[in-house]
């Protein structure tokens, strides 16, 4: 367990903020991606100083040790970490802030959390890691109810049983990933599952979220690797499904509540499939000098039955900034590949990859551990905290990501990078994009965009949505989905509607209403029926 | 497409019913599994001699060209093929059965047909190959109704569209298993979904029930291979999924399709991963003293990140049947094994695979296309239509299936087969079990159980009855699955509730409420709320 302090304002953890030496790097970085000065830093003031309205709710006595409405409670769980919630954090106030934010250490006092919100009509988030980039906990669209408890499952963390065997694990929803990791080592299992909110994201997060980890293909996506889910709904039942590696008796239950995002009831626990830890691992850097290319190459190993554990390609400006933060140039588009095995010889696979990556114009580069992979590997944890030090600067800086079918990606990478530099364009006057391919499949890949400008201080948030606006009406035009791995929170609900039939929408709104009558899971997270 | 006749009485064709030679050769191995001679044969009567109820419906003029009531269609449409479907489909009267077919070619023509069934309150059966062998379309269940339309998809087979780029085919519900692979084949695609009723079960079937094919691993379970779906909902609303390799905008939509098995709306076409087609493939059969050294082996291939294509594991009983039907001998299990692909190197995968058999005391046997792979493969498609051969005899003999984890998979093999040899000793004195792993994943397996007795010609339904009863019991009791791939159907319906979550039925009947509020698609197979 950390013994780390999360940044209430910020990503992550206080201790892992940019340090002064990274700082001032960034202020060169900038310059030559805004094509400018920025302003001084402004550092987010301290969150005791933000002012909250007035808590609406009474504590029970009786939940005194479970629920709290203390200051510094309520402002760590009014907002995960998109970009406006930052913005929104360093703010003199905060509006849409739970009322009280429960943290219950078993299902009983989950269960009297639960019926005391039912006695009141509150609205009840669940709140795993916080680390939400979509809105999925800020309590927007609450104002039916009157009021807002936040239930944090951080203290429902337990590892209740590691199944060697069927090298699986058993843990409370509210785990965070180094522990999750640490636990089944001992097991010679291993989960790497390594969003970039690992550190501080949760299972039952994940899993809430449909959210994807540090492999790029076959066991990305964390709803492929759910074997079983324990829930608590709103109205005191708990739900568990059994534990088998595939079923037929009727639709999927976990795949109903893998993506519900707290919309019909809180995970409190999940039997996770893992695998064996690594024993064998052979990794390069592949330069091509057309991002194309390595797109070509990338589906074509994927369809040949090759499948990487890391199967990145850096587009030519995401190639860029990634050395440039490393004070190195750069040019054309680098893939980094890597397969990892716990017995499957992996020298021969590698070889069939370089192979095919040769065919389309890719050279290897550098082996494994070496720079050119390193670079991009050392950051990936590291950029989140960089995107608040730049909004020190006024920068309007964020990512997003779509998944799209391999026809259309050219057309859409092309199209979603002009969309949003058009976009930038008009908010900023320019900008820069860069984009990534983090998660391949035989039938398409997810495209992982990142945008830069110098902001406006004043209207970062409507610079911001601008600019996203921008890009999910691009995403949607060229076919792909508002989210690939980051869920569709109160950000991309606007959206939804474009890609979910609207008789889906229904049945969802059809299958809570037996489950949660009044709506008070998660209000304002669903699209209206 | 094919021109063999569909037997209105037994399982798929006609023309591929047993031979003379093989009928004889039924005898001896009757003999031997049953311990006794088996009564003469008595062939099925004509479909033509089954006397029905008289239709309570009036077909309407407009749909004369749609909907038909006449005796061979009603028929051909009253039952799926399971066991006691194939004892009804021999009596000389029959009960529940539609009162008419409609056949629509179009969504037009469906949603016409819908349209009247609305308007006349009649329940609808969707209705794919006709293969269900878990009285997935038999129409029990359906008395609140004044009339029950079975919709056959058969004419909606046409294949849309191929994304040779993303390894895809959209194709109508109603495209028979050996069409679809025909159709994607020019462009070095392959669909290879192989169930046992590959020649005439359909892709909207598939979808419906969440089948499995010939692939033991990776691309198994159908669900994991859906693209995108089209619904035509009872409401006559459209709903139409989005292609995406993977996403996360809350809870995936196609998941709720898969698997609903006519309950929430027809499928009327989907997109369909392929795979290109494989150009290298390496096989061979390693025999095994014992079964479970067979099961360890296989777990520690796919724990090592070892996929084969096959990888199917006959235990001794099996392994032994499947050597007597071609007159042979045989002792100890068979694990056949094989990897192909399309482009990665099976060769060093082969050769990990087998060390690891050799390590758990596999011995190699014979490279595929050799007569230890070949047997099994040769009878797979066959088995079903020896059942009726059998059944002529007055046999009592089927299949069921279930998914277990690793950790009990011996132990459920071991209680599951004496059930129902215990079963079979009530019921008919005695009787064979055999078993045989079909799929595999790195946190357990399918176990393929085929039962064999000599039964009481009126007391077959109820004999099986026994037997399928204690089978399931013994699944749900050793934490398996009451199907891996043959769907709930209303044989399941009674065992559904020990392992789905109350709660998850409740929210279906929420979701169906929205989309069908008179609950007349497939009624009678969603277990109550």
């Amino acid at each position: 367990m950390t013994t780390k302090t999360r940044n209430p304002t910020g990503w992550g953890y206080v201790e892992d903020a940019l340090d002064a030496r990274e700082r001032k790097a960034l202020v060169p970085m900038a310059g030559a991606l805004f094509g400018g000065a920025l302003p001084d830093a402004a550092p987010a003031p301290p969150a005791a100083d933000i002012a909250l309205p007035r808590t609406r709710v009474a504590v029970p006595t009786s939940l005194a040790d479970t629920v709290s409405d203390d200051h510094a409670a309520r402002v760590l769980h009014a907002r995960g970490r998109s970009f406006p919630d930052l913005v929104d954090l360093r703010g003199e106030h905060l509006g849409n802030v739970p009322d009280a934010v429960a943290t219950p250490r078993d299902e009983g006092e989950l269960l009297a959390v639960l019926d005391w919100c039912d006695s009141r009509n509150l609205a009840v988030i669940p709140f795993g890691g916080g680390s939400s980039v979509v809105g999925g906990v800020t309590p927007e669209g609450t104002d039916a109810f009157p009021g807002v408890v936040t239930l944090s499952l951080q203290a429902m963390n337990a590892v209740h049983d590691i199944d060697a065997r069927a090298a699986s694990v058993h843990a409370g929803a509210g785990i965070l990933g180094p522990d999750l990791e640490t636990a089944v080592k001992a097991e010679g299992l291993a989960v790497r599952h390594f969003p970039q909110s690992y550190f501080h994201s949760s299972l039952g997060g994940w899993v809430a979220t449909r959210g994807a980890g540090h492999f790029s293909t076959q066991h990305a996506k964390i709803e492929d690797r759910v074997q079983a889910l324990r829930m608590v709904l709103p109205d005191g039942r708990v739900a568990e499904t059994r534990r088998l590696p595939a079923g037929s008796v009727g639709v999927d239950p976990n795949r109903l509540w893998c993506g519900s995002e707290g919309t019909l009831g809180i995970i409190t626990s999940a039997w996770l499939r893992c695998v064996r830890t690594p024993t064998a691992r052979d990794g390069c850097g592949i330069a091509f000098e057309r991002f194309e290319d390595a797109l070509e190459a990338a589906r074509t190993m994927l369809q040949a039955g090759l499948y990487p554990t890391q199967l990145r390609i850096l587009d030519p400006y995401e190639h860029m900034v990634s050395r440039m933060m490393a004070g190195r140039s750069a040019r054309g588009a680098l893939m980094v590949l890597a397969f990892e095995s716990a017995g499957a010889p992996v020298a021969p696979l590698m070889a069939a990859a370089c192979d095919i990556a040769a065919q389309h114009g890719g050279a290897a580069e550098a082996r494994d551990g070496d720079e050119a992979t390193g670079d991009w590997k050392n950051t990936f944890f590291r950029q989140p905290y960089l995107r608040d030090a730049m909004l020190d600067h006024g920068a309007l800086l964020d990512t997003f990501e779509t998944a799209v079918t391999w026809s259309p990606v050219p057309m859409a990478y092309h199209g979603i990078r002009q969309a949003v530099l058009d976009a930038l364009g008009r908010e900023c006057g320019g900008g820069a994009v860069t984009c990534r391919v983090t998660h391949a499949y035989p039938d398409g890949c997810c495209l992982y965009f990142g945008f830069f400008a110098a902001g406006e201080r004043a209207a970062l948030k409507s610079q911001w949505q601008a600019v996203r606006d921008a890009a999910a009406e691009a995403v949607i035009a060229h076919g792909g989905t508002a989210s690939h791995h980051h869920a569709m929170g109160r950000l991309h609900r606007g959206y939804a509607r474009a890609e979910l039939p609207e008789a889906f929408i229904d049945a969802l709104h059809g299958a809570r209403a037996r489950l949660d009558s009044a709506g008070r899971m998660n209000p304002g997270l669903l699209p209206a029926p």
